[in-house]
């Protein structure tokens, strides 16, 4: 008998009726003989109207009290969702992430989980029922408080629940049908991926993608659990991400996918001294500000000001903190001014058949010069090369690059597939 | 430094500014120099609308799910407040039920509070801290399920809370000023209440008088604690509920207040053999299903039949039951036919005067008569007299005795003080 954990999201769960069609799936996969364990996120808009009542009474809530205030909106929908499964005759059992033992570090609001103790929900499983988990929360270890998990916390619960649990599968549905070679409201021929990698994933994830979060991936990776990821909307086949070692390696094609993502700014420290020791000044200002940076290109040193310029890119909603925390150094780094610019997007494209393919990167630049866009900044790794570009101009360049890699849906079976080499 | 234990209810935080009235009064009693506990219940009509979102998904909820949802209602609240006061400059923490060390039986939707831990709330008073508690809910000793202690719940954790933290005084803030000779909306001269024995409290609430339920004011009365009931609207002093040996007992009207209840239903059983054991066996049967009957009336046997007819009150909502059960031991109990009314209302004078002045009773039953209504059953307790009427007629009995016992505001300082003998 498999053990199947499935995630639901808010967006499947927004009222009376969705709830009910989600109690009749989840009925359905334990009828087909599988023991269940369900996540679920807060119904709909259910988090956005607690924030507003949160903002109502203060404007910066203490966040122990704010993930207080949150949780409730798990608590809800787990209650809907059990009752709903015992209407179709089915036993469920609704419990908190502190009851189903997510143990979590102290960080309100953006907690990470360091420990699951599944034990009432092994006991519930064992019983025969099906159980239904709060996404999104758990207790901290130390002051056992309860903590959420930040953006994306649902399917992080998922995953890890899976993993402690040992379960066969973990299923995350959403309103999509799985994940895009491209994010499809730019690219209308975006397909649909049937396999990835989780290495792969993971790098989407990082680079933008916003169907899964990149600490789930990760999670996934490091207790190699397979994800099908797929739409609570339709019985379709979703996306699976799984181990490479079980995917079929040799057919797979060269790039998965091209993320985007315009949540970076570009901070350029201009006029910094060329001597030894400088950047790394500017970057532990950076980090001990907790700011994480991403892309990071230093210019050849102008041969008769002995100056160069810094740029790295960072995420906008640090970037106030960033300039601030520069600007207080300004005197003892030496530099001659700074530039913020948050009119950047970054595209990356991911694939790991670019470690036997060394002629991504050049067919990557070439689709861009030929679609007039400019790179401003280019990093890469094993299987992703990642270039910023004008904000505006980061649709085309998704288009163009998508096209130029035959990912193209109308491309019908000419997916890139091995040994083409470019 | 006084411990004091505040309760607001629902009506009390209707919405973002009713919640920061709250939290301002909450700091305010913090700032005379008071450590504070505060119990709440949930927002204005949260806990209807979660019932209505239960209802859509199940027509018959489990109970366990459902005390899952409701409790969410409280944690919403405790955490809004908790953010008020911060707001304001004040530290608060806020807890569940369960960690409040809330400790009830298993029974789901009607638990009763057997103990309560505070071990966390009393560290939190003792750094300093407001502390927030959520009502209505607690988690069973036996199975650790979250339940909830059913209506009138949220008065009964803080005065639990309040035992078990040694409070000086339990605060009950409510819609209304305090406790009332009668309930205003039926007799608009009645007088609020200064203080009241606990002892007569107790019949009140018993006897349907809504404003503080009755497993509160026992559990009050059992730890010796002094209530305050008051409005969150005003600053007035309300109603103080205090243990008879700390009132003015010399000086104390005969007569507290008149309260009445729509709540019962009068089942007469019609023809019941005279012979010892006969009202056993149907009281039994009754008590089986475990309906609590309140007043009892045996008619004497006519002679000539050996026959007799045995009334009972008990609550509408078990009417059903309690008719179904009869039905079916019909033969063995020998009866002629049932007769259910539940067109019937309560009224209960309560006074612990009523001691040592007899003459209670006739007054009582005068007024009555003289306003042409008549008396169905009749019942006492030494501190009470409760008369069956008509429903229709339960309005104009309350406003006749409650003139009849000089209760009337207009008749300004003419309270029934003791010695009149009537």
């Amino acid at each position: 008998m498999s053990l199947v954990v499935q995630k639901y999201g808010g967006s499947s769960l927004s009222d009376a009726d969705s709830i009910k069609r989600v109690a009749r799936r989840i009925v359905d996969t334990r009828k087909a003989g599988n023991r269940v364990c369900v996540v679920v996120s807060a119904m709909g808009d259910t988090t956005d109207e607690l924030l507003d009542l949160a903002d109502a009474v203060s404007p910066a809530p203490p966040e122990r009290e704010l993930d207080m205030l949150l949780t409730a909106g798990e608590r809800m929908s787990m209650a809907l969702v059990s009752m709903a499964i015992a209407n179709l005759g089915d036993s469920a059992r609704s419990y908190t992430g502190s009851q189903a033992g997510v143990i979590t570090d102290d960080s309100h609001g953006k907690a990470r989980i360091i420990d699951v103790t599944p034990g009432r929900i092994q006991a519930a499983l064992d019983k025969g029922h099906i159980v239904i988990v709060a996404g999104f929360q758990g207790v901290s270890q130390n002051t056992k408080e309860i903590t959420t998990l930040g953006r994306g916390g649902s399917d992080t619960t998922a995953v890890a629940l899976a993993a402690a649990l040992k379960a066969d599968v973990c299923e995350i549905y959403t309103d999509v049908d799985g994940i895009f070679t491209a994010d499809p409201r730019i690219v209308p021929t975006a397909r649909k991926i049937d396999r990835i990698t989780n290495e792969e994933m993971q790098e989407m994830a990082a680079s933008g993608a916003k169907v899964l979060m990149l600490r789930c991936v990760e999670y996934a990776r490091r207790f190699n659990l397979p994800i099908h990821v797929r739409s609570s909307f339709s019985h379709r086949e979703g996306t699976w991400v799984l181990d490479p070692t079980e995917g079929e390696t040799v057919e797979a094609p060269i790039i998965a996918g091209v993320a985007h993502d315009r949540s970076e700014a570009k901070l350029t420290v201009v006029g910094v001294k060329d001597s030894p020791g400088q950047a790394a000044e500017i970057f532990n200002a950076v980090a001990a500000a907790e700011i994480n940076i991403d892309m990071i290109v230093q210019n050849v040193s102008a041969a008769d000001t002995g100056k160069t310029d810094v740029s790295f890119t960072l995420p906008k909603s640090d970037g106030q903190t960033a300039v601030k925390k520069l600007k207080a150094l300004k005197e003892k780094l030496g530099y001659d001014h700074l530039q913020y610019d948050d009119q950047v997007g970054k595209l990356s494209l991911i694939g790991s058949g670019m470690r036997s393919h060394p002629g991504v990167s050049a067919t990557l630049f070439q689709a861009l010069a030929d679609a007039g866009i400019n790179i401003e900044m280019i990093s890469s790794s094993e299987i992703r090369v990642s270039v910023v570009t004008r904000d505006d101009q980061l649709d085309d360049a998704v288009r163009a690059v998508h096209t130029a890699f035959g990912l193209d849906s109308s491309d019908g079976e000419a997916v890139v597939y091995g040994g083409s080499g470019r």
